[in-house]
């Protein structure tokens, strides 16, 4: 299992490589939550999200020859925008491996970066099968989404941040695709701040995690129909179970609606642009899901890549 | 004249009440521009723009006496909401002026912090007559949006936090309405960046600074038609004029079709919403206007508070 000392040097890899985001606050976001609330703006990280953190920090970790043969990603977006730039950034050839349905502006941020895109049908399944086939066929390394040590550490990155940005913290909320992101933050989360309580969001169409959570063992749902595009994984990962179910404290569901209420008050009060799968976290918060009352919570906002032709609708 | 301690003073003054914005970077945006270049987000400032700086250290500056016979204040939007905060922060009652063209959310804004709006013609001359009138008939303390000397020292600390945010800048561009924030900010810039370039930036149709600057004298111009409300002032002030000739090394103009795109790039690319005047400063160095090669410039990004609509028509 990771260990908090890994997060600390993958913290150390990405030092000059990731932006430090800020942590953003809003009297009215406070006032509407009732909770003292600090969001982790990964929205303005590189290439759009948290992913650039362990996709970098898993390529890195690659031995010459590896880096050599290429790598290989399957992702609904985000993951292979952070692959790619990864890799261009380390001088290392990347295939992706995206579905069909795949929001427009995250297919041309990959190829931007310099990845050859391939397109699978749209679940999640299908991504990965098409992925271990060019893996067999090309000899690609692949760099998982989630279910992986260096990825999870380098995602861990992101609290290590965040307890430079602010010392005290009772709750952090975090939101739960593959569960990669959740893995990584909930151990330097417990490191970092020994008595927070560590929470898992996930939209209720896409509550596999949820489900895996109280019944203890991973379940596995059919393709779920949400708003938020990086909450489609169908179940979390081997590791990402053991370290949810050994640190996270509680995992909960918000609305489709909730999250685009959400993406709306950033956008129009706080003037930010946030993907659904980024508002998933502080929908949580704000609409105060939790019950909570004078805490100070701490919210991760993962990404930003949101469609154009989306956000005007929501707006 | 304003000195450099009256804006260190004034940064004590907000220290725990405005937010410390960040300062944004794009490898995206300094490949377009030629430039290393820091994007210092003030629509990410309470009530949305740099304006709470100035009024806030205004009103604070007011004595018993005058606090209690309430202020006055008028603007095309981001000053109104300014003082109607600070108002509201100090306990102080808010009469604000407004354009009848106003941003419909500018207005809600100044309303959601408890400030009266009254409306005007639209020109600068007549709001600015409307407030002198209101001055006469309550008794109110007038809140001056830019030609003040506790207004130019607030907004002046924008570039304080810039220098404690990156130490070594060749140029810092800031847009000009009234000439508020770049009088204040070419004052701290010169005193904490002894090399610095400091350059003023319209759009065309309200270049009114751009002609004062080069004929030596305060130029006034007809209600400008630019899609940059901020800058429909139609002259700087006198203390802003003296401040401009004596600190300020250029004033340059850009189009309002490379404000357009800038707003594009930043909601897109850098997943931040910024208004057309907000804009005007980054545009300049996005566009390169000022034909500047690998230097290290800064630019404010004014304010955010764009009307969605407006916002929907861009993306």
């Amino acid at each position: 299992m990771v260990q908090y000392k890994d997060i600390e040097k993958a913290y150390g890899t990405l030092s000059s490589i990731v932006h430090k985001t800020p942590l953003l606050t809003s009297r009215m976001f406070n006032e509407h939550s009732g909770n003292e609330v600090f969001l982790k703006a990964e929205n303005l990280q590189r290439a759009g999200a948290f992913k650039i953190r362990g996709a970098y920090n898993k390529i890195y970790s690659l031995s010459p020859e590896e880096r050599c043969r290429g790598v290989v990603a399957h992702s609904s977006g985000n993951h292979a925008q952070g692959v790619a730039l990864a890799g261009q950034l380390l001088g290392v050839r990347v295939t992706v491996v995206m579905p069909k349905g795949s929001v427009p502006n995250k297919v041309e941020g990959a190829k931007s970066y310099g990845a050859k895109v391939v397109f699978s049908e749209d679940s999640s399944d299908a991504r990965e099968q098409l992925a271990k086939q060019l893996k067999r066929e090309h000899g690609y390394v692949p760099v998982p989404p989630f279910d992986d040590d260096d990825i999870i550490a380098g995602q861990g990155t992101v609290t290590v941040e965040i307890s430079r940005q602010q010392s005290d913290l009772d709750y952090l909320f975090v939101p739960v695709g593959g569960g990669g992101l959740i893995s990584g933050n909930a151990i330097a989360a417990k490191h970092l701040f020994p008595k927070i309580k560590v929470v898992g969001v996930e939209t209720e169409p896409a509550n596999d995690c949820y489900q895996t959570f109280r019944q203890k063992k991973i379940v596995r749902i059919a393709p779920p129909k949400t708003i938020a595009d990086g909450m489609r994984t169908q179940a979390i990962g081997e590791r990402n179970f053991e370290i949810i179910m050994k640190y996270v404290d509680d995992v909960i569901t918000v609305t489709d609606d909730q999250v685009i209420a959400m993406m709306k008050f950033f956008a129009e009060r706080m003037k930010v642009v946030v993907e659904p799968t980024g508002a998933v976290a502080p929908a949580a918060v704000f609409h105060n899901v939790a019950r909570l009352s004078g805490k100070k919570a701490a919210a991760i906002i993962s990404g930003g890549n949101v469609d154009p032709k989306f956000l005007k609708q929501i707006l």
